[in-house]
């Protein structure tokens, strides 16, 4: 694997760049590639950031941090994108054309021609920080932002256990750098509209336990938002409810994305490895949060994933 | 007010210390005290935690930290008191013998011959964590896990506005002692018993808005405990739910002690003063975060607390 000196050299040579994200952007691919693309044009180059669906509206203001410009391509990297298949449809188009991959999910395809990827960092933000000072730009209250927003994402707020020393070390930096630190945590962590909470309030009654209480399974479905008048990415910490409960070792959120397709979470304790139960659906992640989409009617999905545990732990 | 190295020489001319906590106690008082007290045991006093409740699960492996000692008194502390209304009945035969106060709130009332209150602090950990260092005793993993949790406790998990570049700092610090960060982070922020959650899914039923969205008012009553089978200090989260929401600046959690007693907690955002209302019901706390306690009937509670809240910012 290139060190970071050697990929932040390799980006200095190239003039117009794109930062591919992947799709149901959360705030590490879309903070990792707002930080970068900030840094990059800061040096003079075109960049420009591409993400398959429309940009979570509290993430939004990143865009102000960078130049929109149009231009075609002579490099394309990914951000936080383990695999091809994340994209989305609108950016099917340049899967096979990924020149670099900054990502740090052990799952990572190795799709790109060349690939930094490292699983020990919490999130890709603490990777894209450290290319950024190799790049030799100083880190600036917009990067700053970007970067801690891919932090405490990925981190559910310095929570999950991802975290590392080195992880407060980057926020205490980032920090001095004299981001909004309170309006972001509390944008990103405490605000719920009335609508989320009744959708929360209708995805607890939905609760169910498996396998003698090891395994938790909760649902979201398209109605509920209907209901509430609500978008699903307006609910980032559902997938977070079930594991949570006490002697839990695999929570399960059901997303509906469409009719018969429906997007998995999986939160497993330390003894169960989520991308081995995800990848068995062809998806993947990281060893305590992993993802994969199933197309099937609501009950069968339940029953294939309880299958796949149920071979897998012997429950 | 004297520095932390005048009342660490203080310390160090006293032998025989009592360490006295908050009543309800919560992650930072307990978390200082027995920091504090194995510091001090460390360097050959003796040193003993005293609280009027039972000390919750989660936080009684500390006690494990510390040498259990019989003696006699020679002198008196507290640690995150701001009053000593707080200490509670089992602590007031020492509340007018207090000789030295180490706190955080902005509230603090003065009681003890030395007060160092730094308003400033995150937590009142953080400021034990510096006198600890000005004691000279070098901060081991257990000295380090107690003040963490004293931190991460007051700070929502590094999520509250409370939060500075120096506590992400001190965080790191401590984290490189070799704490179970993991475990820690996992016991106090994401693991809720079924019980616990079957309350939070009855409290979030009593939601109620007042003032066109502006406040939002949650209570949590004995009955409702006592049908899940659980007691209230294992509730912890509760009191962010009200303020979370969109558009509310006056998050009011009610909790039911006993018949007609009730503990409030009030949350606001940045514009509105929380101890300005607790204030009005003999209560204080920091400007984010206040609390009261109000001998009435429920209904009485919410009119009156309603009735300050109108005269005070005309809504």
């Amino acid at each position: 694997m290139k060190t970071l000196l050697e990929i932040a050299d390799i980006l200095k040579s190239k003039n117009c760049i794109y930062i591919l994200t992947h799709r149901y952007p959360d705030g590490d691919t879309l903070g990792s590639a707002y930080a970068l693309c900030r840094a990059l044009q800061l040096i003079g180059k075109k960049c420009k950031v591409l993400c398959h669906d429309e940009i979570p509206s509290k993430f939004r203001f990143m865009n102000d941090y960078v130049k929109y410009e149009e231009f075609d391509p002579e490099y394309i990297i990914s951000t936080d994108v383990a695999d091809i298949k994340l994209l989305g449809d609108k950016l099917l188009a340049y899967s096979d054309k990924i020149n670099m991959c900054i990502d740090h999910h052990m799952s990572n395809k190795s799709y790109a021609d060349i690939a930094f990827v490292d699983a020990m960092a919490a999130a890709t933000a603490e990777i894209v920080y450290e290319l950024i000072q190799n790049l030799g730009v100083p880190i600036d209250k917009e990067i700053a932002s970007c970067l801690y927003i891919g932090i405490s994402t990925d981190t559910g707020c310095f929570k999950y256990s991802n975290t590392t020393a080195k992880t407060h070390k980057i926020a205490y930096e980032l920090i001095n750098k004299n981001i909004n630190l309170s309006k972001i945590n509390s944008e990103l962590f405490e605000k719920k509209s009335k609508e989320a909470l009744s959708v929360e309030y209708m995805v607890y009654s939905t609760l169910e336990y498996f396998f003698k209480g090891k395994c938790a399974i909760i649902r979201l479905m398209q109605s509920m938002l209907d209901k509430a008048g609500i978008n699903d990415n307006e609910l980032e910490g559902i997938a977070s409810i079930p594991r949570q409960i006490d002697g839990v070792k695999i929570g399960i959120t059901i997303r509906e994305k469409k009719s018969n397709l429906f997007k998995v979470s999986v939160r497993t304790t330390e003894d169960i490895n989520a991308i081995e139960i995800c990848e068995a659906f062809g998806g993947g992640g990281h060893p305590r949060t992993g993802g994969c989409t199933i197309e099937d009617d609501l009950e069968n999905v339940k029953e294939r994933l309880l299958t796949v545990i149920k071979n897998k732990y012997g429950w």
